[in-house]
């Protein structure tokens, strides 16, 4: 399975100004792909902190680096320099991204949202882009995405403003994705427990796992309370929809089983 | 200023099946605080994983680390294991944490949320603390959190069921972060500027930005189209509440007065 890691960068995210959703939504569309997040960051807008993250997932083998946030025309924005350092592919001006952000201020332009698309130093700077990266069409903003290849992983920046970078992920990143991931699925079950003692579940649970090494299982209790059940989560990938879907069923059919010779009633999902 | 990181715990959160917001009310805790997180991870629940992103933390000198997830009792909570071994203080039998866990079965029983308040395997192993390490009482669930000491780092293991971590973190955390934040304090004001182009303000804030070391200053476009604004976010920390206003009110007048200048409009938060 090809594994990912997101690397989310902004002051506002770590001040707890703003809830970082991006992430979230990354996860869920890898998870999708049938590709695997294993981990992922959020850090400050510091040029040397975003190099350290990148080499970091760099030495772990990682198959996609996501990098979010940054991009944008102001000083703060260090996150594609940082990268730049960080696979030691200096800065140079990409003819192709100026053209993509000059269409850009041409379109604010014409739309009113700016007051005119000469080509300043700020705007100039979202053009600048490691040696070898391509440009990523942001059909919404200016900022394009930036998709560079370090030997066997790829690297992709996506700005943070997040219809932006659902632009880029839905559209310009797409057949990276599919080369990537291939044809991966993913398949889930949730079953609810009526039972709302964790501790109970867990040696079931873990013996099902044992004889399931091709699936996950996971419990996951909200609180102890009153009318409180502990949902279970069984979920399985493959290298294509059916084989997702049959180790789910196998490793799914255990769990009813194993909870019910326990006495543990399965419920609808409230 | 003290630093501290956040390590969030669970595959549920990487598969996309569920949005962390532990990590953003952490931010927020420890920004009101005056604290500043430096850096957040989420990451799966696999012991060896754990282990290193805890050193990593270590070695980066942080004040505070806050791992959150994977205290409970079932095999896939690993995390005061692995947080035991990259502090090199291995788990032993914790008869304050066992009175804690004890209690909370006790109370659970009596309420009739669970069968019985036996001492299991599973309950015993949430009694289970790094050598030295100091439990810290759950109001609302049953696995007490986990406070240890490492020269001047303090590693806090938070449950990741949202309502017993902010149990523990307003309750009996609460003289811990006073002794490491002291009486540290933040401020921020938000100015919208009536500007949907984030290339126009970015020269100026950054301008501004130079002469403010003690302050942060920071534009957030949402999106370019009709009537979008940009807001302005200037923030400072201080080593008091009326440090922090003092430093605040600078920077916040300055930048009022450089975007006025310049003919951008500040208008009312829509």
């Amino acid at each position: 399975m090809e594994t990912a890691e997101i690397i989310a960068v902004g002051n506002e995210l770590l001040s707890g100004d703003v809830q970082d959703t991006n992430t979230h939504w990354l996860c869920r569309q890898i998870t999708g792909l049938g590709g695997q997040v294993g981990r992922t960051a959020m850090i400050l807008d510091d040029a040397p902190g975003i190099t350290a993250e990148v080499r970091g997932a760099l030495a772990r083998r990682s198959r996609l680096i996501l990098t979010v946030g940054g991009l944008g025309p102001t000083a703060d924005d260090v996150t594609v320099a940082a990268v730049a350092e960080a696979a030691n592919r200096p800065l140079a001006l990409s003819e192709a991204a100026l053209a993509m952000v000059q269409a850009a201020y041409d379109r604010f332009t014409r739309q009113g949202f700016v007051e005119d698309a000469a080509m300043t130093e700020s705007r100039r700077k979202m053009a600048m882009l490691p040696t070898g990266a391509e440009p990523l069409d942001n059909p919404v903003g200016a900022a394009p995405g930036v998709l560079l290849q370090v030997d066997r992983c790829t690297i992709v920046s996506l700005p943070g403003v997040p219809d932006e970078l659902k632009g880029i992920f839905g559209g310009a990143l797409r057949p990276t994705l599919r080369r990537i991931f291939g044809s991966g699925a993913f398949a889930e079950r949730v079953f609810v427990a009526d039972c709302g003692d964790e501790s109970v579940l867990g040696p079931v649970l873990a013996e099902v796992a044992a004889k399931h090494p091709d699936a996950y299982i996971k419990s996951r209790p909200q609180r102890f309370g009153p009318d409180v059940r502990i949902r279970i989560l069984v979920s399985a990938r493959g290298i294509s929809a059916e084989a997702a879907l049959r180790s789910l069923e196998r490793a799914a059919s255990h769990t009813r089983q194993a909870l019910e010779s326990r006495g543990i009633r399965l419920v609808p999902d409230p």
